[in-house]
């Protein structure tokens, strides 16, 4: 940590911090700048307390402080330089191959997801994704079909070969959800839902942590840390968009976390261009920048006939365009040195 | 619901539209304005599908689509013209009389909190604040007492008469910490975790339902509307800061929630300056704002050693300032025409 | 200056750092803590080379670099610790005395302004603002008088007694508005148009300083200093509302400025509500609160028929609204300590 | 325009409204739906004065109003559905040719500009960027050289044939950097400057326009209209990041903007990826995803020795980097079909 004193500081209040500083465990070590004093405290700001609180303690004297260790340990590339893959059935996430995860943003009947499931994996898609529990904004919006979704998510596995991705939304269907998930997905609203995040670690399945509507780069990792604290080691970080000011977009897409979460830590990042538009029309444009700049996998809402979609249908793309992206985003891929 | 067109359609797309909204419930009505056509499609927004989708399907042809209705119903003031309040033990929140809840942030021991409890109640305090569980960043930081915290909390409610009011994280404490609390906060990070507003809400205890870093006064009270579903009345909303470009304050504390939520909803409105600032020698400053303003009661974290603190420190007060606080509010809880 | 190195630094690695820190004129500083090396490099920032270039040209070896001093001399309360006051004709802003600037968005005829002038000092206000030349959105939209407003102006000022606030736009335009205003405001759009603030401080008019919509508190006193670097000491700070996700309200207006403002600086902070809220139903709470909290003025727009106001008529209040508005502020303000 | 009214209005309040609507020009056209009243108001919106003040003069009759009509009009692709293009010298940007503007955040000395200006021409770069007069958020930094800088520029094309953008920063500096400039770019915080934009768009140099740090696309595209009011056509919009609540990054750069500013607009968007991130090591990854998404060009800061930079060094890439990127770049532009 170091502490900064404000200027014009008195001896006795210096010894003061000083003394504060040794009392809670810290080693300080006393720089005379120019135009004020700064303090180094020496010890693992990870086991010892705060030192922080000294600035609302001691406002006359103190300027700020601030820590220098990162507060991320297991999810860091510092502790594990190579990257990390995820294993889904025969796939690797995270390696040269490039992975495509499509389907409906719910599973609505048999119907609509087999039709999915079977022209996405047509065009190349390599897992299927789909909505059972789902987490909306208003009490009164169709909340998904629950256990009856996942089995037949389950069903379309089992004709496709498709590895699915589902989302967990309460701490109590843990246990259902890793019965039928090849993946499981933490929303982002329950990004900081430690509890579940927990819960859903614990299950020993993949885990896809999107990024929260306002969440810090920093915080992402560190609630990725919560996953890996229950020693789940497959974990995959999923950009979706955050809230900004714009309102032409539901949310902007922050793609410049694909060189950040590779450069912070070792786990694959994936993109969800979907939830980040919130606009099928700009879709297209999202991937295509996804993949230049290196994502592990896509994640898109896909749904034989967006109109009718019980939910999100303004971001859902058809299975006629969804088609043609995947043509779209081959030469891509391939500039790009992967498969 | 309002579908604007581009300019320049023809009158075969126009009945395309046209044929689309009567397939999903609503009855057209057609504006030929100056630059293009406008319909107005009647019927109940909330009971129909959506017709946002028709953006997405015909982009050539629709330009926007605008909902008419709120969304929001149970919580709105349209449906439930005067105030409602919300009764703990002898008090009343949202009544003639202001009221402060005051206590640590997480509760240490049982020293820390009686010492707290005895002290706040001293200076004016109607009710004790402090955690039990604790939702944090970081794996790594303290979590929490659990239940050991709450029998703390039950025994400083026994000594001093004040009602406690805690947090809860986890669906499956939702009981056990309805056996110990008179109000039980939902935090800003959980504001969207809908299975835990349902689990809080079935215990039938007052929810205190703090509004998320990045959430929208629509989707907060759309929030509380998940709680008024579950048939509990006993709803406040709590304010205590919003995430924004701003570093200088951890949060930035939206005042102007205070007539926002009086003018749309009849529920009371609480402010939390220790949160929305994160900083003690802010707090007194908002907490005087939120008075003037009309806020009905005010939530303070204090402590009797804030360097000490084993959570947040940076933002908790003394017992020293909140005693001088509480002498500070009174002057101006008399002119706002509040006891 | 504050160097953390990365963890596991080799001798020759941070000797290359040490060569170049001084090779900048700072004498480095090192401290060897558990986790990593950290360096203080002392000297004077604000006439030194910054050394935060050190983290992109060695990006193998500096894991962050860390200002300690601020980065604000003039502007700063370290720099004067007692308040500085703005004299304005015969009032004085900053004083004990509580000031209201009010009058129309836009100058529009002799009428609607002299009838507005009239009216707001009947109720008590004691400046007039009026808008002469007015930045939109979009260039078909109303521009303002130009210097017709102004003499429209200084006729109220002339009949009234009341001196006036304006805004200028154009550098070109500073000598003509600085021989009609008392007061220059710089809005929030201009706020970081340098040259602006230059041709207006050089005048030695008052300044009023709008915040930018996404300015953080270090760039507006920064933006301050500009105005007191030539020479020019009439500075006052103005909170208008800042741009956040919210889309209620046209903007948050940032209550917690005034007693940031305070505590960095020794100007008067004046708060704007209108512009801050964009509508007239939450301008008397927010006046409130700005009392409350310890704002030295409030600057209103109030328009005899807001319904048919040329500009921003959501946003301004009637004579009627206005003068009981003024009637309610009375008790705040003596309850504030202020007259 | 389309005016909601509130549940449960009287036939009086209704006529009220109606007489409102026509007496300012526009013809009501009442829609009775299930929940409330909706009246469509035909008329030009952008010739007739806006409706919305009715929301605050009759609040407990009105509940929303809601504007149909775009309110930029030549920028619009509505207005020109083929691409425009920008002419600069030999050179058309927005055409199948890719372009690539490179060079020194500011202009410091000869040597530094020709080393920089050869080496990026060597690279592939097509135009030369410079800054000579720098906006810079505190008096105290480099101001940049002024015409010197302007002189050394054109010395810099003279040798290397590349044209040159420069940003001007005073309406007084329009005609002299016209004089020297094949570009102007208007900066960030100059975006809704109005006067700097008309004194630019006078001179009938290409305007580079980049959004504002909290800049709307609407009100970005409006700012646009103001140089085509002044008949010049020479348009390029130039996203640099936007501001938001993350840190890890200076500011969020938001490429979903390629894609929307081509579906609203017919001129050409250029990207910015060194203020975007403000990190020289995310710049690659920037560059990839613009060129994938459909950028026109790219602005790239690029200095012989970033590390003792006059200003920004953080975010410049060296004359290395430069080089590697432009190679990495190749197959992408191939890729996305462009040269």
């Amino acid at each position: 940590m170091i502490i900064v004193l404000k200027p014009n500081i008195s001896k006795k209040q210096e010894s003061t911090i000083l003394k504060e500083i040794r009392k809670r465990g810290y080693k300080p070590h006393v720089m005379r700048g120019v135009a004020r004093i700064v303090i180094g405290a020496i010890g693992d700001e990870l086991t010892h307390q705060s030192l922080e609180t000294l600035l609302t303690v001691f406002p006359q004297i103190v300027e700020s402080v601030m820590p220098v260790q990162k507060r991320y340990k297991l999810v860091s590339r510092e502790a594990h330089p190579q990257n990390s893959t995820v294993k889904v059935g025969n796939h690797v996430i995270g390696s040269k191959k490039f992975h495509v995860m499509a389907g409906p943003c719910s599973v609505e009947s048999e119907k609509q997801l087999l039709t999915t499931a079977e022209a996405v994996k047509a065009a190349g898609a390599t897992m299927l994704r789909g909505g059972a529990f789902k987490p909306r904004t208003s009490p009164y919006e169709f909340q998904g079909l629950g256990e009856k979704g996942l089995k037949l998510l389950a069903k379309a596995r089992k004709l496709t070969g498709l590895p699915i991705i589902t989302e967990l939304l309460s701490e109590n269907h843990a246990g259902m959800v890793a019965d039928y998930a090849d993946i499981i997905q933490i929303g982002a609203r329950n990004s900081q839902n430690f509890q579940l995040l927990i819960a859903a670690a614990k299950t020993g399945r993949p885990i896809l942590l999107k990024r929260g509507l306002s969440m810090k780069i920093e915080e992402w990792l560190l609630a990725g840390e919560y996953v890996l604290s229950e020693e789940n080691c497959n974990l995959m970080f999923c950009e979706r968009g955050i809230r900004t000011f714009e309102t032409y977009t539901r949310n902007t897409l922050d793609l410049s976390t694909i060189p950040i979460i590779k450069k912070e830590s070792h786990f694959p990042i994936v993109i969800d261009p979907s939830q980040g538009a919130g606009r099928a029309d700009l879709v297209k444009a999202m991937c295509k920048g996804a993949v230049a700049m290196g994502a592990d996998a896509l994640l898109i809402e896909v749904h034989p006939n967006p109109a009718e979609a019980w939910s999100d249908g303004t971001q859902q793309v058809s299975l006629e365009v969804f088609a043609q992206l995947m043509q779209e985003l081959r030469p891509l891929i391939l500039a790009s040195g992967r498969e």
